[in-house]
């Protein structure tokens, strides 16, 4: 079937959201598309046309496997939401009108619960219109907090990251013979997936984090102190997990305590961080013990020099389903991951209703957490430990990894 | 020749710390040693006879190569300046006792200028007492601030980190259409060759970090804030490294102005972090602009799988050639690289008179810093090109680095 093709990337990166871009566009290219078009900066960019030929920046199979290793969103990314079609059909009309221009029969947006009410939306609208372009959602996101798949590309990798450094870290706070606290602060604001996640870095050769807090527990903090305190007794090097999203019983968030400054970004969602080094000056301040904080930050999102071959995999895998799925007649669907065995790990991709979908933050279950809310499981272990496997190594050139560049600014 | 020799491991880990353990014990076992001992937490474990037989914990080639791509001190390290002979002779019978129970010929000591003093210090008293043990110094430290060498094992793995890293940090600057700005903090107290390192990462695929900021130069930050502004209508997305030891004028370290703080550690250095955030406050604060801090903190340090193969093959080679010194008769001599040339790059180990070396701290040149003192000239950069060159990937089990450890805590 000839026709145009339109995908965009949306919400923050990961360091595998550009191999669905490469499943995208080279299932298009193999089912018959004319043109594969991408929008630079999500529907925001697509609204000022700010639209490329995706042939022009992706020339050579070579092209191809760079893209997969590159971290960030190589189309860029926006943080915009749409508005409801009754309280601004303009907005709809104008979308409309350029997907009509540049002849657009398929539309794929890569990004997480937010991005995927984007799809909802407009698949909704077309309806309305009895327009039968296809709009179909693409799963991303590190925080694995999308709703029915079995998890989303993008948090293998930040898990592997997690546990590949905090067990450099375990190393390296054991190196002096003193006692000493790390805390180390991971992404996730309501969902507690990549701070579980470190609970794999306990091993054969690593003695694992001693506390790890999830943001689905409110957090004690005179608790937390009693803790710490009482694990440094024991042993001289502790190191904790914490959430940068964990809230004290009067829902405030652990780092607020600290501090009065507040960040909302376009989604509405608060800023959070600064969670760890809050903690790390209580553990110093009130028992006198020598604390740093790490916050692994932006670093966790876009390490795609530790990205998995098996998110690397299915973020392509989702991408090109994605395709077929359009090309097939789907639309105001997402593309979710299956899982039908964890030993061996097989899993499948299959579609669901983006309606049910859209804004819904799938969060760790409780049972999944130990009942003093300090640990998580072995079922979350379990879970994850598939997620991390083998690696993808990225093209070193001359000392580090090679990127594709869309334009150098 | 069959003698016991001991060795031991002090100051900061870095990635290769371990690759020169492994080069001691390799070659030590091959000239004919009979025991090789290592101490645990530096001269600070021995003084306690904390002292380990190396061949219970490396029994096999393969833990030689975990021990080569294990981060952090194997053995443990400590910060520890021994008084000087004058001050407390009984200290140095006490060494000197210990060295005689356990029968050791030859005492190698792996760091940084402050445990080259350790060295120094130790076969002066030798001299004193006419004992023919030999100490000979390993280098060691990320900072490359050691005189006399060419440049230090584990600065080029750091190096490595951070250009790969930021490469990453880049990418992920430029996912939103929007003005930010990203100040990165890169370890180096009062030497900022890591801090220029960063220069490398503008290359074909990267657009590198806009403003470079080291110690060597005072720091003003009324002169970065017009700069900064001055890029921001430029360009959207702007990247600034900071060593995390730069001044202003008044002699007080940059985040010493957010802060008053102080932390002094047991070599009596001020203990310096925050500046980044510091900076990005300001940013923030003074113009309006997002602007976001990153510390590479420990992980830059510990970044064992991004370690450079000429930083591991140089940090064993001498820790080779010190155990060869010391087997011909050398003492009171630390190992040095020398590069013969620079490319191709060829570099070959020699002696020097610790004498000369130890708390000497050898900075970044003036001359390859440009005029404004805001980033780097292309010798500092050809300087440390070769130095990150090549990887030796860590053994990967389970989807993470594997390590040898030396006991699980």
């Amino acid at each position: 079937m000839a026709m145009n093709v339109i995908v965009g990337q949306s919400g923050g990166p990961t360091a595998v959201i550009n191999s669905s871009l490469a499943g995208v566009f080279k299932t298009a290219k193999e089912l018959g598309a004319d043109k594969v078009y991408g929008m630079r900066y999500g529907i925001q960019g697509f609204l000022e046309k700010n639209i490329i030929d995706m042939e022009e920046k992706i020339k050579t199979e070579m092209d191809l496997e760079l893209l997969k290793r590159t971290p960030s969103a190589f189309l860029g990314s926006c943080r915009f939401k749409l508005p409801a079609i009754s309280a601004d059909k303009a907005i709809y009309e104008k979308i409309f009108e350029i997907l009509k221009e540049y002849e657009i029969g398929a539309f794929f947006y890569i990004g997480g619960n937010d991005s995927m009410d984007t799809i909802k939306q407009l698949s909704d609208y077309a309806e309305i219109i009895k327009s039968d372009i296809r709009f179909i959602g693409v799963p991303k996101t590190i925080d694995n907090d999308l709703a029915m798949t079995d998890h989303t590309p993008g948090f293998g990798s930040a898990a592997k990251y997690i546990v590949s450094v905090t067990k450099e870290l375990i190393r390296d706070s054991l190196v002096y013979d003193m006692k000493n606290v790390t805390i180390v602060e991971i992404m996730g604001r309501n969902a507690g997936w990549l701070t579980g996640a470190v609970g794999l870095a306990k091993c054969e050769d690593c003695e694992g984090v001693d506390l790890i807090y999830l943001p689905e527990v409110t957090f004690d903090i005179d608790a937390f102190l009693a803790k710490v305190k009482a694990l440094t007794e024991k042993k001289k090097a502790i190191v904790v997990a914490v959430s940068e999203g964990i809230k004290t019983a009067d829902d405030k968030y652990v780092f607020e305590h600290a501090s009065h400054t507040e960040f909302v970004d376009s989604f509405g969602h608060k800023q959070v961080s600064g969670t760890a080094r809050y903690l790390a000056t209580l553990v110093s301040e009130e028992l006198g013990i020598k604390a740093r904080s790490i916050e692994f930050s932006t670093l966790q999102r876009c390490a795609s020099h530790l990205a998995t071959l098996v998110d690397i995999t299915e973020a392509y895998q989702v991408g090109g389903s994605a395709v077929k799925a359009a090309f097939e007649g789907n639309t105001g669907m997402m593309v979710l991951l299956k899982r039908i065995s964890n030993d061996p790990y097989i899993c499948v991709t299959d579609l669901y209703d983006v309606h049910k979908i859209a804004n819904v933050e799938k969060k760790v279950p409780l049972e999944w957490i130990t009942e003093e809310g300090t640990n998580v499981s072995s079922e979350l272990l379990d879970y994850i430990r598939p997620l991390i496997q083998s690696e993808l190594p990225p093209y070193m050139v001359a000392g580090h990894p090679r990127h594709l560049v869309v334009d150098m600014i």
